[in-house]
């Protein structure tokens, strides 16, 4: 068995995407197993979630365990960190231990760029970004990967954060803007913990693609429950995206429901399904699925040298 | 955060009962936090089987992942390998990693001593043991920490391997014996893959306690059902004994019904449940508990020399 602490030498996006991709592709032809994820509460200190997951296709079996802790930053530890074991599918040992703290944020960028590259409405695109954190990092670095990014709009609610980021991306034309503003683009991308609408449906233009990543736990939200309405929402999964996606709010209050759902990013990868018209807006209900987590690890251990461990 | 290979030094029965005593007492007063275990079917090899809790009292909280490759005896491999992840409740930080694969047994043999300890009629005890593999000898050298044992009477379907266990604990006077005689005894422990009765109601005396091990998934069964149907069952779960226990099949076949359960072993570790007279047969019917697994490693933790590993 083999540690990966993969510190540096993460795969590039032109790697990782495909591997997303693929993934994907084998959930949209249901070809996963993959149980619904497990939340363990560490009451008073925040929680941590297990996601086992089998992609006979690709061979790759496993668990990612990774925690959620909001007082980490005041320590300065991440929010979020997370750890994938690899099992050999045939005798079942675990064949390799991976630190997927940072692998978490690409898996999730990348799904959000494989959503672009089959929902943008147009090539090249202009960017809008709400929240500003390593997650929304990923997506513009996943994307810029998957469909040429013209210009960046920011919004954060610090706005020297949103300034901070977009001189970061100043080879893609990024600049800090007012929320409306940045609403107003082809491919919007929202990261941000909120509880509550920040998008609004009358910002979005029609045509609009949304990759909508914050909301992953029962509770949040980011969009106006409007634009998921009058939008067509395709989600990694429906199991996980009722429970915790930006639907489960809408559901709960009446406002959404499931039956509404047009697809799974994975049916659009295989061609089951896609925007009805360029004019319509489409929405990606991302939650992070287990089967990206371990699709990124089987890249990992492909590429990384690992510590051996001795095993059984 | 550091790898715990535990090859050699495994922590003695003396200190591996008490901590999954203290385990089961928190159990039994609803003081912990356990999903039920999510079983993921590697089709054609086996299948693994994730384990989440937390358990407040003792500060740990964690998963085991663990296989079960039948066809991996021929390949010189163990059947079962485990591997345990202890994550900080405060911080979220994985703070081991720790095989488990010998830790399985020793735990699941600790909690039959703790059943012993708590509901076997008198001491010293005649063991029956039927079925004697590594869980087998987990149970033997558990419950002699836990009780006096007299004599061993043990069976096995294969002769020779019941011969050869007996010599192995000639110190307890153990003898290969007829299944009939191994069952005539004070505390019989049951720990084959069987999925059909092998020990029948007719050979079992008033007052035995029964542990029931052998059955950890849906199809197995060791015990005839009017055996169960006659005695005071008490579970280590009610959740995953009615799906994965000695009890799953006879409540499949309505020969049994949950609502006969008596009570679980932290009940009776608690003093809320028992035995309801001398002579009452006893079953205490193990599926393995995931706090079982988190209380084992936080012994190891404390005790054994780990490699470090960089996190995050």
């Amino acid at each position: 068995m083999k540690y990966y602490p993969v510190h540096s030498g993460y795969p590039p996006y032109t790697r990782v995407n495909p591997a997303i991709e693929a993934a994907f592709a084998e959930h949209g032809r249901g070809g996963v197993q993959m149980p619904p994820k497990v939340y363990v509460t560490l009451v008073g200190n925040g929680d941590f979630r297990t996601m086992p997951a089998y992609i006979p296709a690709l061979g790759v079996a496993g668990v990612k365990v990774v925690n959620v802790h909001p007082q980490n930053r005041a320590r300065g530890l991440p929010t979020v960190m997370a750890l994938t074991v690899l099992i050999d599918v045939e005798t079942g040992v675990p064949r390799a231990i991976i630190n997927a703290t940072g692998l978490t944020a690409m898996r999730t960028g990348a799904a959000g760029a494989v959503a672009a590259k089959y929902l943008a409405p147009r090539r090249p695109v202009t960017l809008g970004v709400i929240g500003t954190g390593r997650q929304a990092e990923a997506l513009v670095e996943a994307t810029a990967v998957a469909v040429a990014i013209e210009e960046i709009r920011v919004w954060s609610r610090t706005e020297k954060s949103a300034e901070a980021f977009a001189a970061r991306y100043a080879d893609y034309n990024a600049a800090s803007v007012p929320i409306e503003r940045a609403c107003d683009c082809d491919v919007l991308t929202t990261t941000t913990p909120s509880t509550g609408p920040l998008v609004m449906a009358e910002w979005v233009r029609e045509g609009t693609h949304i990759n909508a990543i914050g909301a992953d736990a029962p509770g949040k939200q980011e969009l106006d429950p409007m634009l998921l309405v009058k939008a067509e929402v395709f989600v990694d999964d429906p199991g996980q995206a009722v429970h915790s996606g930006e639907i489960n709010v809408p559901i709960t209050t009446g406002l959404y429901d499931a039956g509404m759902i047009a697809g799974t990013l994975g049916e659009v990868v295989i061609g089951k399904k896609g925007r009805s018209s360029p004019d319509a807006i489409t929405i990606f209900d991302s939650t992070g699925l287990a089967i990206q987590d371990l699709a990124i690890a089987a890249l990992v251990v492909g590429e990384e040298e690992g510590y051996e461990l001795p095993f059984p």
